[in-house]
């Protein structure tokens, strides 16, 4: 089992080279051990075109092999140089108000344009040739952060050309996409793939299914360019490992398919900068200010477990306040450690802090780092020192199981409702977060799964809310699981198409559960459909026609059937709030047999292996005894602390449910 | 008199022509006379330039036929196909920021491009040649919602020239528009009609006499294009009763003008979209979530009652949740048909539905219909069947007397306060909105008016809120009226150049109530102008000077007048609230000689000639037998059911002073 | 020294000349002394390109001349007619989105655009050598609200290559500049100046170096279009007054650079309209609905008279309701004279108010005016008829004199932290406006000052919140000065090259204080960080580390240092809430030595020299004794009305401290 470890972002070229051996001595010291270098440096490998300067890159590499550092190299094309973009001013992509955007910060290019991807073949094929062989390069980072700043889609020329000859791809005569699309709505109708426009600027909304093939397009193309990187490398390393930094409650293209392409999943880790920005009320924003949202980050080393098919890491770990949030506090004394843990408790193999130093100069000039400018070492500086010696102590170890519980998250679902909410609130993402906070408040460890048969097997319960167009294999194997099974809202609803299933949602899924959705209602901000002492529905609701097999579990209090049960399938018909939430998986947990813990409020448990993780991100110390039992801590205390994390190895014949399961739960 | 009847919207384009005789049946089954088809189906009408295919539409109409179903024809020029953009690529509308407004929906057209409108004249010829002698056709509408998602204005440069040409009409020299629009100020002169800009991308606010003009060329653009199409159908079709589907709460275009071409006046009435968009508070919304307004329909058939000379009809009723709105909640059971009769009461000729049967694709896949995408029956179809039932049963026919109360509602008024609020909150529609309601609310039935001569004759009251410019002639018609008069605020406060009035507002209106409007002041929400006792102002407050023949009737704690009177003429100094409103209604009532009803909460009332129709918009049911009397109701009861509808028939000697007055009112 | 006197803005183009006349007598009437006139007029002073028509100038100068009035005459290159603007098109100024900001208001003009620059050269020219010499102009006014309309940033490309030169000159070598804005960061290196782009448009956020020497480039051309016209004036009349109208809370260029080349500095004061665009909450705005902010008027005014360095006026001065505000209220009774009281208090020389008669016409109309539309006399007539009595009772005269107590406001701070606000809600104009409310609330007098050493001696208290990087003189001219001061937050926290001084913030001031900034952090809406009974930071805290001459003088409940102290010296850690703010002024107010006035609520205090005046911003009648002691009220009386203002004459002796301070304060 791979050793749990320690990394850490660095850019030589911000400072003097003098100072790369003494950084890499500190770094060292601190007990990290990967450091990723390179990823925005192309003005300084290519300064003039072909005028490769890779030295200063080698000598950095030296310095940090010296010290024993393992370095991730990263591949610049984030940021093409001023004379590539005067070279070929089209590769900008435009956005929806068909504008250029310009050069000056970052992610400046098109993903359709090939002449910019031919310019990132050649540089890669440069690296990759120079450094694929090096021993200390361990791994590389293709790109960085794709689809960050909104630039996923592109309203380019070359764009456009391009989506033509995807459409054509995809539905090989015009006719077909006519159907598919429902273009005779609005005389909407094309004759040829040459007549199609991109989707933005019509006069009212474009036609779902339209902007829902763009989204897949514009996804393809992102995988497709960072295939081309990996293939690159992968031809010049055989070996090599290679991983790329995705980011937080980012859905823009498909991360499992782009996944494919790498060894490792990654993401940056910024709780307080994800909870900012997050859709939270101000009241959550406040008292977590500090913090993070307790859940958040462990709902994406989940998916992103899921993304690297069980390797994935921390690649960005923010270390103190960052620059780009609204309001940019600073971490509570302890949070970098709580994340840190967290993530290993969820098998990362590696976290790696965001940045070394921080730079004095440019955009990021205030976001934090375990150094200040000037140096010296920052709070997170000696965190880090504290942590790497817990981390030997533990001897952490990346142990992977799959979960009981799995909860199904889907990017065509989350672009489907983006492109059709039908209420201004109903956000895939949140309704997601929902459903995953409260099976975590209930002390179970989760697999987020795509929907897909492979990840069927071997569950207890599976969750797939919102679920968009499931596959007639996803179907299938769903049927045959013997899993507990809870649906809805939306699950099924539309056809790969986009359409409406022929007889009505659920479609496909009518086969588990015989039920049919006739009607769909949003709902405004403080309108609430009520059921009597257990909750109500919010933002979303549906009026369903049951088949004999089917039964109303939970019954609105206007006569509707809230939640619709066929044996082991369930279908939730509308958005609960968390009182009815808690009150339907309640049930759900009974009916598959499972065991749950009464988790104190703030307090989150995880298990790795053998090591479970208990984390508080409350504001007070908290009485844990009751989750810790008869185990001796390894780390922490019973009374844990404010930010405060515990460990334990669980005993073999450990059973939770015989000792900490809420009154409702059964035992298997 | 015309018999009162129910219809349907209908895309035989969109189903197998198998299906069309089904649904015809299924139609006539429940009750339906008027089907409404084609107006969006140019694609299918002409798939390729001159290649004409109306033998579906012939076999369609022949479906509907058989089942002894009227057809309302469309053309179809709301949605010119592809190729014919791909033509003339310059028939875009731009918008205000200059960026051409693209295929992939409806209304891609600018209604100055003379290319187009070339297009349009053919293929309505043809499709006049072809079906205007067909007797099933019983009616055309043209076009499609005119205006709809911001269609108006266009900044495009076709319309530029032809703005231009517009002001020579006008102006006839430079200098007369130089001087008309004051274009002194800022050195904003012109030298000729060929200098002229339009209006946008000004570096601050353009002048409001070019905003205005530029707003009346817009809307005497859409007028000439209704008017295009009406002389085709005509030259073929002498007898058709042409018809346009006018929309709520719009006024980008002179309804009024448009309609001088129009037979009957239809508008689609969507009573739970319209509510989520409005201006009103969220409690005003969650309150009527599932009924909607109770005063927003019902003003709007009196407006285009209006409009339509006494012919009018609902051509779009919502059946169910639609997909365009913030959010779409479910209307409460028997809303539709509470609507429904709403309409019928106001004298609508047709109450026709949208649509038949949900699509399964595209934009409105989520705008339920009488059907579902799988044909079975939902509720509105049953609804709908009941309905018709009760229609017969009444022998429900449109009578029409003018009505006492008349309120005047002007399309540049709205203009003028949109280009110049001169408070962040000044709504025309609004301020005209809370009158009618304060006026529904005592019970009366309103006629919506032009501020024209014509209109003024046998009134007993005429209320004209924030009336722009009201012409000479108008005036005059006033003076001599001998109705009771309430004018303000704003009234008369502009000449039609956009100019104050020379000697101040209410310029030419002084005639009737000697007063000068010295100052006005905007106010921000929380401020209020307090009467004692009677309610405030907000929003808006005027300063009068008093001529000797004018008194105060009420007068404001800081000791302005707030309402002023010469004898029958009353003059309002501001924006009030309901409380006010109601007390400055309740003196009016009383100088008019006006009885008025003590209607409950929710509850209101429409007379049709000899009937009268009870309308309970409240969540609860309530007593309404005090507005019964002796009468047998034809339908309902006398504890009218949440949105329930009873209906009786007044006795030839009914008097409601003599019952059901309230206290203050006087008898005539 | 000057005598105080009174003028109004007029604009005979707009009226017959048959009026000119007798409007003069009526200016004269009232007591008014100057008239501005010209400044939009160009498209009658040149109708035609080259065709001169000043005759009508001409003749409206001799009218007022008649009636003994002065004349301010205004360039008119704030409106360039249209026949100039079609001629060069390319003059105008792009907005950041890249679209040309047209004609049809004002200020459609690039200050980049060397063609327009020759155009206003030619009008003042020729203007100047007619009326340069002439008897009865005493002052001209260049163009009108420089960068009204947000007009100061331009993204034209004539603005590119003016800033590509612009950076050569200031950088020399494009290594010098890569390095000044640390380019190598995200690959921004350019390779020549040629290759710099303008930082509109680019995908995220341009870098701060960037943006900053922009805004730097920006203000220096409208400086340079300034002095272009102070030049050609001085040409033709070498004892000319010049001067322009700055206006409120507005920022985007450098007002004391400008005013270099002016004689006075004038500024346009609209109290009720800046409240409502002001970033206070609901609560305050309805407060002071109808009087204004009582600070923003006297913090103006004292900056203003530093940028016309004691030389300084009013020229427009808002007389009634205005236009342009998001509401526009009118002023309580009395308010227009309070406003000019506090002028003429602070040192004003001439009180001008716009405009004489309000124009029934163009985007101005709804703004009040001394006369009505139709010539009537407004309130503001009979106010200014009144306030000119009093002024002549009081002969009041411009009396200057340095004030003990120095705020410093800093053009590039500004910019800096609009930039780089880190916390959405840091907004540098109101932490300054918290500092100045907090003094003028002690009953202090207050210069304010630029960051420049010369205006550092002879000053008590120098007080400099959130200075972005003071220049080595200004820190030596502090480090000298013997004054007490209050530093922080934010400031010294940058280089001039906005990058973080190398050993941290705030750099070289640490040579007066040993402090290091080692963190920042910005706090949303409800953070507080609480410092036990005196206050809380809200906004932005800072972490220090003290050097051994430091102590801390306040600390957090979190245990950091809030208030650092090195004698006299101190740092302010954070954003004070107005409690913290207070008691931090009582500490630093000790430690000056300085007196201060316990003034009642919404009562402010300013002495011009000998004479003292008192003004009530309340809407109660407030009890003044206390400040009046035994003196003699030479306007006014012991119980201040609403609005109302009182004056006497300062004994010599008259010493505030023994009778009226507060108890906290010491003697000096």
């Amino acid at each position: 089992m791979t050793r749990q470890r320690l990394g850490v972002c660095y850019y030589p070229e911000h400072w003097p080279q003098s100072r790369w051996s003494v950084d890499a001595a500190m770094m060292k010291g601190i007990g990290l051990s990967f450091v990723r270098i390179g990823e925005f440096a192309w003005s300084r490998l290519e300064p003039n075109e072909g005028a490769y300067r890779f030295e200063w890159l080698s000598h950095a590499i030296e310095a940090l092999d010296r010290a024993g550092l393992k370095v991730v190299l990263g591949t610049p094309t984030a940021t093409p140089p001023k004379w590539l973009v005067d070279k070929m001013p089209e590769m900008a992509a435009l956005d929806a108000d068909g504008r250029p955007r310009k050069f000056g910060s970052r992610r400046h290019y098109c993903f359709s344009h090939e002449g910019y991807a031919r310019e990132c073949d050649r540089i890669i094929e440069h690296l990759a040739r120079a450094f694929g062989g090096h021993p200390a390069v361990a791994a590389w980072q293709t790109d960085n952060e794709y689809g960050c700043h909104d630039t996923v889609l592109s309203y380019s020329p070359v764009a456009l050309q391009a989506f033509r000859r995807w459409c054509e791809a995809r539905y090989r005569s015009i006719e077909t996409l006519n159907e598919a699309w429902g273009n005779v709505f609005w005389s909407m109708e094309y004759r040829s793939f040459d007549e199609i426009e991109l989707p933005n600027l019509t006069v009212t909304e474009a036609n779902p299914s339209h902007l829902m093939d763009f989204q897949r397009f514009s996804s393809d193309k992102v995988v497709a360019f960072n295939r081309r990187q990996a293939q690159i490398i992968r031809s010049h390393a055989p070996d090599a490992t290679i991983l790329h930094n995705f980011m937080g409650a980012f859905v823009d293209f498909d991360h499992y398919a782009l996944s494919d392409d790498l060894d490792v999943a990654a993401w940056d880790s910024y709780p307080l900068g994800f909870l900012e920005r997050s859709s939270h009320d101000d009241a959550f924003k406040l008292r977590y200010m500090r913090v993070g949202d307790p859940d958040f980050q462990a709902f994406h080393h989940d998916l992103y477990r899921a993304c690297g098919r069980g390797r994935w890491q921390v690649m960005e770990q923010q270390p103190g306040p960052v620059n780009w949030a609204p309001w940019n506090p600073a971490p509570a004394k302890g949070a970098v450690r709580l994340w840190t843990f967290e993530a290993f408790a969820a098998g990362a193999e590696t976290v790696s802090y965001f940045r070394w130093r921080q730079a004095p100069f440019a955009q990021e000039q205030m976001h934090e780092a375990l150094l200040l400018p000037n140096a010296a070492p920052n709070d997170a500086y000696h965190d880090v020192a504290r942590i790497s010696k817990e981390l030997s102590s533990l001897d952490a170890r990346v142990e992977t199981a799959r979960a009981e519980v799995a909860l199904v998250f889907d990017y065509e679902s989350a672009w489907a409702w983006r492109i059709q909410p039908q209420g201004e609130d109903f956000f895939y993402f949140d309704l997601v977060m929902c459903f995953y906070r409260a099976l975590r408040r209930a002390g179970l460890s989760v697999d987020i799964i795509p929907p897909i048969a492979s990840e069927v097997a071997e569950r207890r319960l599976i969750l797939a809310p919102a679920l968009f167009a499931p596959t007639r294999d996803f179907s299938e194997a769903l049927a045959k699981s013997g899993a507990t099974i809870l649906l809805g809202p939306r699950t099924g609803s539309k056809t790969a198409d986009f359409q409406i299933p022929a007889d009505l949602p659920p479609g496909a899924l009518r086969r588990i559960i015989d039920i049919r959705v006739r009607r769909a209602e949003s709902l405004r901000p403080g309108a609430r459909i009520r059921l009597s002492g257990q909750g109500a529905f919010v933002r979303w609701r549906e009026f369903l026609a049951l088949g004999e097999s089917v039964t109303p579990e939970f019954t609105s209090e206007d006569g509707e059937t809230a939640l619709a049960r066929s044996d082991n399938v369930l279908y939730l018909a509308g958005w609960p709030d968390e009182e009815l939430l808690t009150n339907v998986l309640r049930r759900v947990f009974i009916i598959a047999g499972m065991s749950t813990l009464a988790l104190p409020e703030d307090i989150r448990v995880r298990d790795n292996g053998a090591m479970r993780y208990i984390f508080n991100y409350g504001a007070a110390s908290t009485d844990i005894s009751a989750l810790v039992g008869e185990e001796t801590l390894l780390i922490g205390s019973c009374l844990l602390e404010s930010c405060g994390v515990a460990v334990f190895r669980r005993r073999d014949c450990f059973h939770p449910a015989a000792q900490n399961t809420s009154q409702e739960a059964t035992t298997k």
